[in-house]
C-alpha cells in the first residue's frame, strides 16, 4: 500500500516527465530515497546500500531497481507492476569486485538506454562518485546528464495530500515541543530528554503514528548552545543556561519542525534582548510572505529587523521542507536567503529557522510555514516565546 | 571533549599515514562522518552539508573544514588546535551556483598539495559524484586516487577503548530487546513499540545514556517480516503472525545490534522449525570463530547446518560492525559470506545476522561477536529463543 492514491503519482511522474522533456532526457535515474518515495510510494530503510528508480520519458511505469531482498518492499510499499521490479543479487553488496551499478548499467541498456541521454543526481545523497563512474563504464555510449533537483523543485510545491500529511505532522511536533519543553529540568540528563522526545516523535496522536524524523532531536544546552548540531551527552541541565531545542514531527516521512529556547533559572538581560529581537524579526519576515515575493526578500525583512536590535546572523534564515529520510529534512532547492530569486507559490512550505548562535550560548526560534493564496500561514500552533523555568 | 584520550586517536592516525605511505598518498581526504569522527573525535549531525577531514602524511594534526556553524562543534568534540578548524562561508550551502568543494579544493592547495597525490573515499555515503567533479576542477594538477575504505579497514580491529564502548552499547540492547518483546502484543500499533523501543535505546542506563542509532529499530511484523529493512506503521500486531525485531544499543556512535523475533499465538511448525535450524545454524557459525579463520568459514559452517535442514538464505550472514552514522551501523569492510576470504583477528567485531526472510512471514536471530584470542565471545547476553506470547 502505497501512501497516497495512484493518481497523486501519475501527477507527480507527469511533471516530472515534463521537465525530463525540457532537459532532452531519454531516462532518469533517481536515487535520492526521498525522490524514490515521492515518485512511486517505495518506503523502506535500504537507501545504505545502492538502490534506484528509473523514470523513462516514455509514458510507462518507472522501475525500482535494489537489492533482492528489499524487492518484496517495493512490492508491499508501491503500486507498480510486479514485472517493473528488478533486483540485484546479494554478491553485488558491499564487494571489492563486483558494483550494483553494473547491475543498474545493464538493465538500462536493455532498455534501450545504451545510446539514450540519461540523467542522474549528481549532487544528492548516496549516489557517489564511484557510483558515477561504473555507470559510465558501463553504459560508455550514452550520454549522462546532471538532473541534480530536477525532482527536488517539484516537490518545493506540495499538493493538497501532501499539505494534509504535512498538518498531521504538525499536530505531531505540537505534542512533542511540550513534551521537550517539560524534560527540560536542572539535573534532569539530557539523554533522558531526548528519550522522552524520540517516544512523543514516533507515537504521534492516538489517530495516527510518527516515523523517525530525518534529524535527530536536537537538544541544545550549555556550550552545546552556541553551534546547532552537537549531539545530546549524559550531562545533567545546569541552572543559568540555554537549551535550545530544533525538533520535529514526522508523518509517511513529511516533516514539520520547530525550535524553542528553555533557559533555567533567571535569564540575563542579553538572552531576553536576543530573544525579543528574534520574535520581532519572524514576524517581519513573516509578514514579507506572500505568492510573488521572493525568498530573499523574506530574509531582508527579517536581517532590516534584527539589524535595528543591533544583532546580524551569518547563516540563512530558512528552506523548503518536506519528505525527507535522513540525514536532513529539506527540500535542498529554495533558501530563504540574501540572493535566492525563488519566487514563493501557494503550497510552498518552509522552515524559517531563526538560530542564534552567541558567544558560550544560543537562542532558536523556529516554525514551519505554507504559503497561501495571500500570504502565510504558520502549520503548527505553539507559543512563540522564551520559556523560562526559574 | 573527545570521547577517547589523545592517544587513541595518535594511534589511529598513525595507522592511517601507514597505510597512506603504502598507497603513495600524500595527504587523504576523509569525507565520510564516521571516519571523520574515528581519526579526531568530531560528533555532530552535520553530515547533511559538506565537510571533510584532511589527514596530511607528515606527522602534523588533520584539520576539520565544515560548515561555519559546526566549527564550535569542531572545537567542543576534538582535541585539534584551533588553527587546525576551517570552515566555509554559508553562500556555499545548497548553491546553485558555489560548490563547497571548491572551498575544500583551495584548502588543499593551499597546503601545497596542489600537485600532489590525494586519496578521496570514492564510495562512501556523503560524497557525491559532483563532490568529486568539482574537486579535481579545483585541482587540476593533482592525482586524485580513490581510497575508498582505507580507514574503514584500520576500523574493522577494534582497540580494547572501543570493546569497552561496544560492551556499554551490548549493555543497552539488552534492555531494549526486553522492552521491544514485552511491547509486542495483539492490539498494540506497531509505532507505540517503535516509541518504546527508540525511548530505551537514547535512555541507556542509569550510569551512561545513549544515542541514536544508525538504522532505526527494524520491528517487521506480518507482511513486512518478510523483507528486512519495511518501516513501521500505524497498524496493531495481530494474532497468528511473527514480529522481527532488529534493534541496537548505540553507544558514543558505537554498535551492539540484536535480532529476536516474537510470535503471538501458537506457532506453526514450520516456524518453529525455521526457529530450531536457524538456532542451530547460529551454533555451528559461532563455533567456527577463531582467530586465523576466514569470513567465507563462518558462513560455510551455517550454510551446510541449516542445509541440512532443507534451509538455504541467498545472502550474507554478517558483517563488520562499530561505529557509525545513519543509515547504516555496519564497517562496510568484511562480510560473512561465502568468497570472503578475510582473516579474522582478534577484537574484530561482527553482526551475525541470520534473516531468514520467508513466502508471507520471517524470522531473525542475530548477536554481535567478539573475536577472542581463541574463539569468539558474544558482547550481549539475552535467551536466543523464538519468543512465543500466546
Amino acid at each position: 500500500m502505497a501512501a497516497f492514491p495512484d493518481e497523486e503519482y501519475e501527477q507527480r511522474l507527469e511533471k516530472t516527465r515534463a521537465r525530463m522533456a525540457d532537459a532532452g532526457l531519454d531516462a532518469l535515474l533517481v536515487t535520492d530515497p526521498a525522490n524514490m518515495n515521492y515518485l512511486t510510494g517505495y518506503d523502506a530503510w535500504s537507501f545504505y546500500v545502492p538502490q534506484a528508480v528509473v523514470v523513462p520519458l516514455r509514458k510507462e511505469p518507472p522501475l525500482w531497481i535494489g537489492r533482492g531482498m528489499d524487492a518484496e518492499s517495493a512490492r508491499l510499499t508501491t503500486t507498480l507492476p510486479r514485472d517493473r521490479i528488478l533486483s540485484y543479487a546479494d554478491e553485488y553488496v558491499e564487494s571489492p569486485v563486483r558494483h550494483a551499478m553494473e547491475h543498474v548499467a545493464g538493465v538500462l541498456a536493455e532498455l534501450g538506454l545504451g545510446r539514450g541521454r540519461i540523467g542522474y543526481e549528481g549532487d544528492a545523497y548516496f549516489f557517489t562518485a564511484r557510483d558515477l563512474q561504473v555507470l559510465a563504464r558501463g553504459l560508455p555510449e550514452a550520454t549522462l546528464d546532471d538532473a541534480y533537483l530536477l525532482v527536488n523543485w517539484i516537490r518545493t510545491v506540495k499538493s493538497p495530500r501532501e499539505i494534509e500529511v504535512m498538518r498531521q505532522a504538525a499536530r505531531i511536533v505540537e505534542i512533542v515541543m511540550r513534551v521537550a519543553i517539560d524534560a527540560v529540568e536542572v539535573g534532569t540528563r539530557e539523554c533522558d530528554a531526548a528519550a522522552l522526545i524520540s517516544e512523543a516523535q514516533i507515537r504521534g496522536t492516538a489517530e495516527f503514528g510518527g516515523d523517525a524524523p530525518a534529524n535527530p532531536p536536537s537538544i541544545l544546552s550549555g556550550d552545546n548552545a552556541a553551534t546547532p548540531h552537537a549531539a545530546w551527552s549524559d550531562r545533567p541541565f545546569r541552572a543559568g543556561t540555554a537549551t535550545c531545542l530544533e525538533l520535529s514531527g514526522c508523518r509517511l516521512r513529511y516533516h514539520c519542525a520547530m525550535s524553542r529556547t528553555v533557559w533555567l533559572g533567571r535569564p540575563p538581560d542579553d538572552v531576553l534582548r536576543v530573544a525579543s529581537a528574534t520574535a520581532e524579526g519572524m514576524e517581519a519576515a513573516l509578514g514579507a510572505v506572500k505568492p510573488g515575493a521572493l525568498c530573499q526578500d523574506v530574509e531582508l525583512a527579517w536581517r532590516e529587523t534584527i539589524g535595528r536590535r543591533g544583532l546580524t546572523k551569518p547563516s540563512r534564515v530558512g528552506y523548503s521542507i518536506g519528505i525527507n529520510y535522513p540525514p536532513n529534512w529539506a527540500d535542498h532547492t529554495a533558501s530563504l536567503r540574501g540572493g535566492d530569486r525563488t519566487v514563493l507559490e501557494p503550497n510552498m512550505t518552509f522552515h524559517l529557522m531563526l538560530g542564534m548562535w552567541m558567544e558560550g550560548w544560543g537562542f532558536e526560534l523556529s516554525d514551519n510555514f505554507r504559503i497561501t493564496e495571500t500570504g502565510h500561514e504558520l502549520l503548527a500552533d505553539f507559543p512563540r516565546q522564551l520559556f523560562v523555568r526559574e
